[in-house]
């Protein structure tokens, strides 16, 4: 299992907790607040500042795949996210990018009405990773979808599933414990005010479950 | 009927061409591209250059309305895109941050299933517009949905509508027969070897159809 941190707050402060934090994380998301606000150039300083660490870039593309994901392969990103309900075109143009730039893509599932069905189509397409993810404007309302990932699990024979959303330490056991090749985790770690303490517990907690 | 300018190019190459043909457009976007590539610096950019021109953020929210629509505003935007496929509890926390800023959310209809219905259900929320998009991957295969926009035209009553999607030349005149509220027009302007002129006679179609 991996663990991947998603950095939302300002540049100055991801920069300064991943330093903080490194030991601890195997994936560095350049979450779509940040990309909002500074673009690639925060991708560029942490490529920087971080020259063999896994970098995700979560563009939530839903458009022009190809060009799209070119941008952040291009500024030194591993892995970019395309939305699941987007139109299969769209992701097709995505992994013609990820494979030129031998990269990959996470399908993040917000909002993908029949999750098995389509998790079978995108792994059959060439997905690298699909996102189980619970969208921040529902974290107060809706648990992490424990029961739906096993069945993802059961009925895909263990795709490489990554968990997303609200994930702690109230919740980090039962998420860990359906092992999936990657766990997100963002204010948990970000705005807790000892991310080290944080980042550590999480990660000896993944190692323990 | 407004014509809206989507920016994709580089900033540098957007500020030129946006500079050259101001006199003919009423909105500039900010196109998904470039805040991928410039983040908010694009549209700080923009917006000190241009102090009374309507400026879109193309952000196509899906995940955290309010926070991300915030940093589009507090950057000077006055209109931001939200995904109509995303969950309404973002399209409200999206539409909270634009009362706050009294500034406007237009609607992607993009993989929308049931527009006719999604639709009123969006107007109803309070949505500022409702853009049917022709997505750029599919814009190969697929012609502007004129009939859908029509049909959505009939039974809600004249909606506050943009159409985006590969429109040039060719298709203005269809579009602009329909009288939607906003035109948005990209590569035909922006990747015509005469910007201006291309847009002042798209103008010109829009004003006399």
């Amino acid at each position: 299992m991996k663990l991947q941190i998603a950095l939302d707050g300002s540049l100055q402060d991801s920069l300064e907790i991943l330093k903080a934090v490194r030991p601890y994380v195997d994936i560095a998301e350049i979450g779509t607040p940040l990309i909002y606000r500074d673009g690639m150039i925060a991708v560029r300083r942490l490529r920087k500042i971080f020259p063999d660490l896994l970098l995700l870039a979560d563009l939530k593309i839903m458009d022009a795949g190809e060009e799209e994901a070119t941008i952040a392969f291009e500024a030194g990103c591993d892995i970019v996210t395309v939305l699941g309900v987007t139109q299969n075109a769209t992701l097709h143009s995505a992994l013609k990018a990820a494979h030129y730039f031998k990269k990959q893509v996470m399908v993040d599932m917000m909002q993908v009405p029949d999750l098995n069905s389509r998790a079978s189509t995108l792994l059959a397409m060439g997905c690298h990773y699909l996102c189980v993810h619970t969208a921040y404007d529902l974290q107060a309302t809706h648990n992490i979808p424990l029961s739906n990932i096993r069945q993802l699990q059961r009925e895909l024979a263990d795709p490489p599933l990554a968990v997303a959303g609200g994930i702690g330490p109230d919740t980090i056991d039962s998420v860990a414990n359906l092992n999936p090749e990657i766990i997100i985790v963002g204010g948990a770690i970000t705005r807790s005010p000892d991310p080290v303490n944080a980042a550590r517990s999480i990660r000896e907690r993944m190692n323990t479950s």
